[in-house]
């Protein structure tokens, strides 16, 4: 059976019987070695044990949890909203399965409304957040340079002179933050040979084939990307942006990101687990995509955006921060980059702001992680996935008007 | 510069530099695939980093944590003994560094009196506890026997069939329990191709030669161990009992090691921090060695253990369970061993008991690991190290000595 005639149903974790057995079938056992964890279908129990075939770092939670008041509806299920590409109505519930939903969690005006979980993830399995990284990422550059310790029109050559004969010397670290650089590296997560696929083989996440030559760790691979084209212009998504930024925060703080992500932000938001972070060969977690939270973590994250950086009363994240990312980006800068799905949007330091004038803004990552954060709605979703596709676009025609709906239901009352 | 002329100062991992820099310099970087997390002198950073070279389990700590007071004593460090190889008077102070402690903690009556870290050891950094996880194993099995639901009279070949053509076949889940075992199975840490070091490469621990055709996991490897002589009369220290052992714990569970062992032990006894599991290719953790906890929950344990599995005024372990653990093993078992410093002692459900009748008894592992409880002098220490001898012989010369002193201390007073 071809894997694309799997449903979120016939694909299940469980279902499946993945590394189910003490110990597991040679059949249901799951290996780093053939990538397991990184295709459909064996991927939908992989991206909740990311920590069991990868080496990882620990992200410490602090001694006090950020406690959210529980006040669940059943109301959410039947809201009704249409498709983005072939038209279908749909109802909420339809959504989660029809976006591999793996966890997903609704908070209204900070109270929790709604929770589901499916497969193999549950409210203290961590789940790789892939891209939603990058927005923890950029939300800590923006809280150095708003304490003045980065300029954001500095020269990458400046801050990393490792990269000053690089297609990044003379990009800016807002271009950076803002992913207007102009590089020669595809996102392309089809493509082995692509600027992903060979980042991804120097990380060390996907295997490297016999007699590999390509770089050693991220800090090898960076410098060998080129400038093609001009910095500036135009929006385009690049993960190795991000991983430019989380070296230039780590050397900014003298320390590594994860302990910078501690205590910059999960011990001060109150976050309920540690969360793993993936590390390069060097031991550099992977700032662009290699964070595994819990989902409420997540929501955590999302909520003191809303909130302007306060959580419990105290300002933990300075409110100048959070309005520097709420404002957006360039939305000219963003159209060249024809997300049909995303008109008039933006990306702003590492988060993306959906379309129209509502003021929501989302951090995305592949195979459907999201936060989506809607001010006017009052309005916090997190969300875990593993759809097939890697890409938003495998899930934006369902899950952007499944959010926009829900958030003119929680606005109607 | 020889390795073995480093001492506890020079080879003190922060001094040497291993993993620092953003990222670190080539020559200070550590790798699985060269073992560094399995030699002396960069163990003594790897040993508080195994996450970060090797795939590894979560053990979930539960909602609450047990507490201790603490009301620190400058007295400890002056008490003298007497090494028993050299007969050097030492304090306790000396026996530290002479030890390669990397963390230490004594509990007396319960309270936190003493504690120390060093190198890159923190108070909140798990530490691999090597054969110390054995004795938490042991507790599981006990617990089952316990309730009922494992006869300790039971030979392995019903436990486990897939072990019916094995040395362990015939040999009774208390033999396996006590290490009364006999197999072809060496445990000689220095020899690559001792049955060790052949287990250590299924397991994934250390690095395969090229064109290796050993066991690809644990559970491939233990059937091919065959028997060498009669179970029963000998004690001998073998590893693989440890991994035969888990296996039933989880079999009989129903569910992954890591998974019981945090709803039987983590959760019930308050421990403040998840555990990190080693895991072998088939995903089961490394009984035998692979726990790596925080300093202070392995008191926890060790202080649970002491009073009789009370913890904060519940009984979490079942009184029986802890009497037939303290009870002791066979003497004579145990003599033929010739563990020099170890006059009458024994071996019981993988906890050993120290010399003489005080009723001390430990949990211990290579490079230093140690849960030591004196009920006499209500004595609990827990120690973390990164000797450079990869036995207990290496240290044992100056910590039981030094642990035997600090009783009678606290015992006079």
């Amino acid at each position: 059976m071809p894997d694309q005639i799997l449903d979120a149903h016939t694909s299940d974790p469980l279902q499946m019987g993945w590394m189910q057995g003490l110990p597991p079938a040679p059949d249901k056992r799951l290996s780093w070695t053939r990538a397991d964890h990184m295709r459909f279908p064996t991927h939908r129990h992989a991206f909740s044990r990311m920590r069991e075939f990868l080496p990882t770092a620990r992200v410490g939670r602090g001694a006090a949890v950020w406690r959210f008041p529980v006040a669940l509806r059943d109301d959410l299920d039947a809201v009704r909203f249409t498709t983005l590409d072939d038209r279908r109505e749909l109802t909420w519930a339809q959504s989660l399965p029809a976006n591999f939903t793996d966890a997903i969690v609704v908070l209204h005006r900070g109270t929790v409304i709604y929770e589901r979980y499916f497969g193999t993830t549950r409210r203290d399995t961590p789940h790789i957040a892939f891209s939603v990284t990058k927005s923890f990422v950029g939300t800590l550059a923006e809280m150095l340079i708003h304490e003045g310790r980065l300029d954001p029109q500095a020269p990458i050559a400046d801050l990393l002179p490792e990269l000053s004969a690089s297609g990044f010397a003379d990009a800016t670290l807002r271009q950076v933050l803002d992913m207007t650089t102009a590089l020669a590296f595809s996102e392309d997560y089809t493509d082995a040979r692509s600027g992903i696929g060979a980042f991804s083989m120097a990380l060390g996440l996907t295997p490297r084939p016999a007699g590999y030559a390509g770089a050693g760790d991220v800090y090898a691979f960076l410098p060998t990307i080129a400038k093609a084209g001009e910095h500036g212009p135009a929006f385009t998504y690049r993960t190795c942006n991000t991983e430019v930024l989380g070296w230039i925060v780590a050397r900014t703080e003298g320390k590594r990101l994860d302990a910078v992500l501690s205590e910059r932000i999960w011990q001060p938001l109150g976050m309920e687990q540690d969360a793993d972070f993936l590390i390069d060969p060097t031991g550099m977690p992977f700032a662009g995509g290699g964070l595994n939270p819990v989902l409420w973590d997540l929501a955590r994250f999302g909520e003191a955006m809303r909130l302007g950086g306060v959580v419990n009363g105290a300002q933990v994240i300075a409110g100048p921060v959070v309005d520097s990312i709420r404002a957006g980006g360039s939305r000219d800068a963003f159209s060249s980059a024809g997300y049909a799905f995303l008109p008039g949007s933006s990306y702003r330091s590492q988060w993306w702001m959906m379309p129209g004038n509502s003021g929501a803004f989302s951090a995305r990552g592949i195979h459907g992680q999201a936060i989506y954060v809607d001010p006017a709605a009052e309005l916090v979703i997190a969300r875990f996935g593993s759809h097939p596709v890697a890409a938003s676009s495998g899930n934006d025609p369902v899950s952007l008007p499944a959010f926009a709906a829900l958030a003119q239901h929680l606005i109607r009352g």
